[in-house]
């Protein structure tokens, strides 16, 4: 079979204009500082099939897509420390509720008004959940601004979203698979939330308990290997249980946030998420369909969504702020607003489970893609001035913010 | 299409089956002091087709098997510093000739000898011309012997032996495809050795002197990246002007060797290889074919080639240091014996190619696997009792000793 072994040249060749143009456009973007995960979508855009079609979507690269998905969740929740997310929700906690009900409430009615489906009214509800911790977290952090109260704020209520997407998103797929009856939703949601609760304690407390005897291990590397085995484990689980595998993947995690200082995992993993983490992205762009943005009705739910996504973070998550005047609720409300990664990933979940369509799947990257190209300047206005010292103390619910790539 | 989500299921769960059945066995193999190269592949047999039928080879598996084996070539490229090597190649070349002459001819001479055909004798001699380094290292170092004359012989000669044995399979695939004339074997040859000197030198400096540069990228990792995108650039042109990737690949590590201190590249790339090589190793479990071994004549021929395998290079590479006295020449020889990945990814390469049948395919791998697990109890005798103190100043063409998972 000859052909076989030109398969793997055209593999390859696929393989290596994926990565250097996700990389080229990262470094672009960069340096206009802007957010690199943008440029990587782009990226895909231009290289796909309506530009210069130099690469389609295909088995493999989708393959290795949900590879970097899981992997890049993964190493979200490494930076979530259970106990200091426990404690910073005590402040956080109302703010990081606002900025899931009412994103979810409005993306929901808007889709319900204009009469789509239930599935997709859930999943677009869905999308406008997450909050993007890494796109305020470097725009804050390049101000030296990180150690404020409303970033602390806003650091611990991004993470504390993630979580809560993520619950959102495990009982809209489980919904949306038809058995929508309160009871299902009940035990689907206690469940989710059980399974998260118990990573989160008795997860993170066997993992500190076995990590030096994982390190004694003869294998090379062993504390990031039984991560990366975990870390698969629990998606595979995730999704035989009827739920997305990056849940799962978070969740392994964050079950080995606590003990891993000095164990190299976070270097490891990184180093990992910087070579899959493009083929996410990239796969991203090959997969939307520009055509469906030259239609003017796409075109207007794109923007209605995004007006809405903005909208909803600005005032449930500064709203409820209030009473700590109008530059708190800017400045929480704003940096609340990137969707990024998190959005994006659901938006592919709805589009894989076939419930969003190729022209819903295009406004959801696009209500992703323009909250977080939108929100940085806004950020940098309303914290411009700000001391950058805290006024009330209180532990952030993440670390290494801003070592990773997107 | 649900039938996608579904899909992702079972990729997500036989990667998982693969990654912790390779390293399960991994770690009872070094428990018994045994290569976890071996352990990895018997795990592939034990969960493919054959036993357990737990997961089947199919496209996903051989691309990923394939980034394993280019990566685990960069990455044994990066261990390989050019001027070391050039340095090591005055004392250490004819051991390196010899254990390249005599393997190679007594490889090719039997299938010739049994009426096998041009291109497959050409790939059996191939097979056996590599040295892993690795195996007889890692027990090297185990004994604390490493600084030994023979043990510096056997490192810097195992990797020129590698170079040289990349360099035969770029001349053995060229001919394979049927343009056998002398004018065109000569122009391989020559391309090969010149591409491989042009890395070696002009590469090597070009990568330190843009070094420097590459760090100051904004996108994080960046010399890492770089490293990545080279690697798969030179495998994309390896395969494009009709030789393996995987030499490509091991000539991009080399190019990255030198000015890869303090950058972290060295422990990335292992952080990326302990994820993907797995994946190659156990592939070649799930890709052999048990029922071939049950035949007598290739299990004859199974033995007829490890036993060739093993005699050509005690003779060819400690034939050579004869005036040193036995003592030496039993050192080196057996230390040379370990074919070890190497091996098995020429044996791979005949098989994707459609050249090794299935039958030829299992007695390469028996041959790789075999010399691998013999070799190591004799290379502690015959270094038992040794001055841990080399008797002759030479540098060693290979660094990093034994860090690898191979």
């Amino acid at each position: 079979m000859p052909h076989e072994a030109h398969h793997a040249t055209q593999i390859l060749t696929a393989l290596l204009i994926m990565f250097v143009a996700a990389k080229i456009a990262a470094e672009l973007f960069e340096r206009l500082n802007q957010p690199a995960v943008v440029g990587e979508i782009l990226a895909g855009i231009l290289i796909g099939p309506q530009v210069l079609n130099w690469v389609s979507p295909n088995e493999l690269t989708s393959a290795l897509a949900e590879l970097g998905a899981v992997f890049l969740l993964f190493s979200v929740g490494l930076e979530t420390v259970p106990h200091a997310l426990i404690q910073a929700s005590k402040v956080a906690l109302p703010v990081a509720v606002g900025g899931v009900v009412l994103p979810f409430a409005l993306g929901y009615g808007a889709m319900y008004a204009l009469g789509y489906s239930q599935p997709q009214n859930l999943f677009m509800g869905a999308a406008l959940v997450a909050t993007s911790v890494g796109i305020t977290a470097r725009v804050l952090k390049r101000m030296n601004m990180l150690q404020t109260t409303s970033a602390r704020l806003i650091l611990s209520a991004a993470v504390i979203d993630d979580i809560l997407g993520l619950l959102v998103l495990a009982i809209v797929s489980s919904m949306a698979k038809g058995r929508a009856d309160w009871v299902h939703i009940g035990t689907t949601a206690a469940m989710a939330v059980g399974f998260t609760v118990f990573m989160a304690t008795v997860g993170a407390r066997v993992v500190k308990r076995a990590a030096p005897r994982l390190q004694t291990l003869r294998i090379g590397e062993s504390f990031f290997i039984a991560g990366m085995a975990f870390c698969l484990l629990l998606a595979v689980v995730s999704e035989r249980i009827g739920v997305a595998g990056i849940i799962g993947a978070f969740l392994a995690g964050m079950a080995f946030a606590e003990p891993s200082h000095n164990t190299g995992i976070h270097e490891r993993t990184n180093a990992l998420t910087e070579f899959l983490v493009p083929f996410f992205l990239v796969n991203i762009g090959l997969q939307l369909q520009l055509k469906t943005l030259s239609d003017p009705m796409t075109l207007g739910l794109c923007a209605l969504i995004t007006v809405l996504a903005i909208i909803s973070k600005v005032l449930g998550c500064g709203g409820v702020l209030w009473r700590q005047g109008g530059r708190v609720v800017g400045q929480v409300g704003v940096g609340m607003v990137p969707r990024g990664e998190v959005g994006i990933i659901v938006a592919q979940v709805g589009l894989n489970a076939g419930i969003l369509t190729p022209q819903l799947f295009a406004v959801a990257v696009f209500m992703a893609v323009a909250t977080t190209l939108i929100a940085p300047p806004f950020v940098q206005r309303f914290f411009r001035g700000e001391p950058t010292e805290p006024t009330l103390e209180f532990p952030v619910a993440v670390e290494h913010v801003g070592s990773g790539e997107v």
